[in-house]
């Protein structure tokens, strides 16, 4: 068996060690498309998120306060915002979709890449063609702002309204751009 | 003369075509060191800036109100804030550096990859890979969200007192980021 098709059998039957510990459904369907195709394999994906999590530079395990792969409403919000720890510096997050996938040859690389940047995935690249050639696939509708600093919220319930509302039209406008590259990568098979 | 060094030659003798008219200062001695590498040459930079501009889909002429290259304090902000047409629909955003760098062998591309990496410029990939071979480097530091919607201002100078100092704060570790990039640049001569 060549290596690419051993790694992909390892990485594909391995538990999925995401912190939601599956895969994200609105993401399942382009990754299973992916994953039919012989000469890719998805090694971690994300449909979009939001949420409000410890400032730090660094990644460290146990920062989320709360986390969002769905759409949200300002009274749930609102609620999560009750259990918060004012102590703690909180920022707010909506992330766009994100995907990394390993492809077999270059070339399989540049045929995914040009459909994505095609689609509207507008921050996507090979980040690695050393010994393992992976793209990585990601949209730019973002937020994100401090949220909460020196033990009070800076935000009003107003300015809430907007994030949710732009929020949750960047996570359909996500979930979309998923639908299409899933249509778009049916020639890859 | 071959293909990549008669391109090297034409982008670089062009004017500059940025908003700014030249390259931005804080990324100049980068770019002058990858352009004397024979084998790289940057088609586009930016050291991070931060903006206000009208929130639209598609990138269009004249959507931006104001655009710092450098710090901002409080003060300034606000008598920016004064001249803003509050039927517009405004965002706030700081981005990060970004620069486009044409490479003439993928192993070049991939060399600049590994170092950028390394060096924090998280968001970093090949974006092209056929007929010409362009990495960006992106750095992930990033500050975005409504600020004039439905006539108002959306958030309070408390709020905004916290976003100019990330913002500064976010600035200057991208410039850090292009002064140890440039130092380790040295070894692509």
């Amino acid at each position: 068996m060549e290596r690419f098709d051993q790694r992909k059998k390892d990485v594909l039957s391995k538990e999925d060690k995401s912190s939601i510990g599956s895969w994200d459904e609105k993401i399942r369907s382009l990754c299973e498309m992916l994953n039919s195709c012989e000469n890719y394999y998805t090694t971690s994906s994300c449909a979009g998120r939001i949420v409000l999590m410890v400032d730090r530079n660094k990644k460290e395990e146990g920062l989320f306060r709360f986390v969002s792969h769905d759409k949200i409403n300002i009274n749930g919000l609102l609620e999560e915002i009750e259990k918060l720890d004012l102590e703690e510096e909180i920022k707010f997050k909506q992330e766009p979709p994100i995907l990394h996938i390993a492809c077999r040859e270059l070339k399989d690389a540049r045929k995914l890449l040009k459909l994505a940047l095609k689609g509207g995935w507008k921050k996507s690249g090979i980040i690695s063609c050393s010994e393992r050639i992976v793209v990585e696939l990601n949209c730019s509708e973002k937020i994100e702002f401090p949220f909460v600093e020196g033990g009070r919220i800076l935000v009003s319930e107003t300015f809430l309204d907007s994030v949710v509302k732009k929020s949750n039209e960047n996570l359909t406008a996500g979930w979309k751009k998923i639908e299409r590259l899933r249509k778009e990568c049916e020639i890859l098979g």
